[in-house]
């Protein structure tokens, strides 16, 4: 408060490849004013995605962001002034607010969201990674008791509450991610029943093994060659949950799809289906009551990565493209 | 009747590559003889299906079939005596025969039809192609009125049955097929819509302006690069029936699948779903029940390709394979 500086970080330019810090710069706006049904807030945490990157690569189900705009990007922000209905000054919401101190924001693109603690919460196991994983796990894979999930990007944000919710749902569990220190967590803390090294090459026969039964359901974070050895030890009517493809979102995509498609998908009679977290928002108050419920009694750990400072937020990006997170990554800004 | 000779085509060999003449042989066999819940039946028709060559790559939804053996392929044929429980001499069914004049089958792989006329309705539109027609459109697809609905192999026995109900059901109807006098075909007889040549260069265009609302429901026989071109087509929310990949059967089949797996499935969240007709089989009687009736009406034409003699029906596959085929072809033996 009382601020007359607002930082803001501007994407210079759209990489053609990998993103780099050279990609960002970070200047000095202004306050911005607060117009006729918009309200003022200030960013209190940024929210890291891999749909960010993604977002820059065109349209998706939102605008592409352009080169030399304030980075978009979703946040948890209190509100400091209002000219829209329904939002007062200490309001918690989250919006597009973008990578920036202030933002001027139009209310209905606005969520108010409950003042709990820890506020981190809200941007991870109830916020769009937690939503998204309980949607797309129980609408779209649809696991039964006993079942093989299976799901890549297994320490991430989404992939970490995706496998713990099929555990609370009897599944048998195997988590896909990169190197030995990420897979020992996930089975020594988190409940996995097994977890596969990618970075360990032999990704098809170390999946054999943990998934001796084949795949009922795999949750797809990624895309590429994992999803092309998912496919091929699919059990018949599996479904695979597609909700993104981190592996084809920084740097060039790759030039074709995975093997096994149609093919696999005819044979095996297996559903893939893609989704979006927000078509599920009218059914979020029965998620966030089971997503607190589990969270209360313990059988759903919350793993946060919070780094500080506005000025981190282009190299928080670019490490989570890289894999260093683990649980859900923020910048308190 | 009366025959002591059961002529039989042998695949003397599975290809690895094209399918050719040099892959069968004929010889005599021996009558067989009517063991314990068993039928010998006289085979009348012998249905030619793209899916017999994918049989030969290896196990599908059956076994793949093998070396010097008789080869599979599904017929009509009439009983001349039973061991089983049901059926009796004279009676017309429907089993894997094999490709022979006679043939021993466990009566628990026959289904009895009904003495309907002409009998080759019994192979095409209310056989497989019509029911794999009618369940992959109207379960999987789920087409809706006034909505888009393009279709591969649209000459084909299940394509041009697909179309049309399509059509009965006000949808905008685009076919694809090989070739001008078929697209023709397609537009002036069957009433479809539009039909994209995709012998003729810039499938990708002709399909724009084909379907210039985008596509809401694509029911895929093809796979391949027309399974791209659709894909990058689809509206959000779309459905792609997976029936086949005729694409891939004959010769070596790709390396990779269509780009847009999984980019464009998540963000125009699409439901690609493969099926198989005998997963539909108790609902055949309602199914069977609508076809005749717009059959009858002059709704949905039916169309056939009889060739005759068993001796033909290596290279009736191998012209199947190749396209040459309008409708439901099939072998008098």
């Amino acid at each position: 408060m009382g601020d007359t500086v607002n930082r803001q970080i501007l994407l210079v330019e759209k990489p053609t490849g990998k993103l780099g810090p050279e990609h960002f710069r970070m200047v000095n706006g202004t306050m911005p004013e607060t117009k006729d049904g918009e309200v003022v807030v200030r960013t209190r945490y940024i929210s890291l995605d891999a749909a960010n990157r993604a977002w820059m690569h065109g349209a998706t189900y939102r605008a592409a962001v352009e080169a030399n705009t304030v980075m978009a990007g979703g946040g948890i922000a209190e509100v400091i002034s209002s000219r829209a209905p329904g939002f007062a000054p200490g309001d918690i919401v989250f919006g597009d607010t973008g990578w920036q101190d202030y933002a001027a924001v139009a209310g209905k693109h606005l969520t108010r969201m409950p003042k709990l603690k820890p506020m981190t919460h809200l941007l991870s196991v109830y916020g769009i990674a937690g939503l998204t994983a309980y949607f797309g796990l129980l609408q779209i894979g649809k696991p039964k008791e006993g079942e093989t999930v299976v799901v890549s990007a297994a320490a991430g944000s989404v992939g970490s509450i995706v496998g713990q919710i099929a555990r609370i749902k009897g599944c048998h569990v195997v988590g896909i991610a990169g190197g030995k220190d990420k897979c020992h967590w996930l089975t020594s803390e988190l409940g996995f029943d097994a977890a596969v090294d990618y970075k360990d090459g032999a990704t098809f026969k170390a999946l054999r093994a943990a998934a001796p039964k084949g795949i009922d359901v795999y949750f797809d974070n990624v895309g590429g060659d994992i999803l092309e050895a998912c496919l091929s030890q699919m059990n018949n009517r599996g479904r695979i949950a597609c909700c993104g493809a981190i592996s084809q979102y920084d740097g060039v995509p790759s030039a074709h799809g995975p093997r096994g498609v149609p093919g696999l998908i005819v044979v095996k009679r297996l559903i893939m289906q893609g989704f979006i977290v927000m078509d599920f928002m009218d059914q979020s108050a029965a998620a966030l009551a089971d997503l607190q419920s589990w969270v209360a009694s313990g059988k759903l750990k919350v793993q946060e990565d919070v780094i500080d400072g506005l000025e981190n937020t282009p190299r928080a990006l670019i490490g989570l493209l890289a894999g260093e997170n683990r649980g859900k990554r923020m910048v308190r800004v």
